[in-house]
């Protein structure tokens, strides 16, 4: 393997673009291990969870909600972005969203993966944990006040239909749909 | 199921924040559906490809690339963003990526899915494919000029390995593990 020092671009430069709420926008000028110098637009996102859990009935919990980038409406795993204090421990943040946006509380998380949505240019980490031993809370943490979601429980069949209508089109509910796939099938079911 | 308006976030004002080379950033202030209204952070992208495609060994061709919002060494399928004239072609887009980065030129491409990769600000679209009769190219088309990369060839177990190990990390080489475990299963190996 190559060393890291035969890839790293060193930044010459950093001009902060916008400082938001949820990103932050910067343009870095770079010079690559040629010499030569590039640009790169950087977005910096705190990182989030996703939640992979199931009901009584074995289907899998998904939250209805409106995507502004996108302009639609789409069914993801519930998921959310981790808050100042919960940076180091985004065990915390997994329990809290899964509360505010299905009203179970988990017994035990499970960590599945660490993935990179965008590398090309955000940093923004996801932690995908598989929620089990749920526990129905009469009064849950309240939803974040802008978000306005409906609860879903789909079968794994009806999945992978959400799946095939783009109505499931997200990377992380995808990966919730193959993890599924494949845990039946680690079962001999499917 | 609800409406799609009963979820609709209606742009009252768009401010533009940054006209940039891959990413262009807005902060929209919408109306909800209760009437509120709240700021939305907001990245548009030309969506991009992510090609999944095996050497004659049945390894898994990946490329490694210092990715600067990382400040890391990674190991991604070959990808690639979507050029001016290419958006309503992915597949030219996935044809063109996969040989720049490997030298391989694909008989045919197969489209498995797309996934939206950070929906709650960003509108990246990313198309995989699988490539299959891959020919080698004697003299490809070159690699981007800012881009240096480094191929791999891997097994499925080094690959869960690299998974393991977080050099596999990030959400459409994820992906293709995890579709590869699934086809082998299907075929009854592993």
């Amino acid at each position: 393997m190559l060393k890291f020092e035969q890839f790293e671009e060193k930044t010459i430069n950093r001009k902060e673009i916008y400082h938001g709420a949820i990103i932050d926008v910067a343009l870095d000028d770079v010079r690559l291990p040629d010499g030569k110098t590039a640009k790169r637009e950087l977005v910096f996102h705190p990182g989030g969870v996703g939640i992979i859990a199931f009901d009584t009935a074995d289907r899998l919990l998904l939250v209805k909600q409106f995507r502004k980038p996108l302009e639609k409406v789409i069914l993801e795993i519930p998921a959310g972005k981790i808050d100042p204090g919960e940076g180091q421990e985004p065990e915390r943040t997994a329990a809290r969203e899964l509360e505010e946006e299905t009203g179970y509380r988990p017994g035990k998380l499970t960590h599945l993966t660490s993935m990179y949505l965008s590398p090309g240019f955000a940093n923004e980490l996801l932690h995908i944990y598989h929620a089990t031993d749920l526990e129905k809370i009469a009064q849950p943490l309240a939803q974040d006040e802008d978000e306005v979601l409906e609860l879903y429980a789909l079968t794994l069949e009806e999945a992978k239909q959400a799946m095939a209508d783009q109505v499931i089109c997200d990377a992380k509910t995808i990966y919730a749909v193959q993890y599924w796939e494949l845990l039946m099938k680690g079962r001999g079911i499917g």
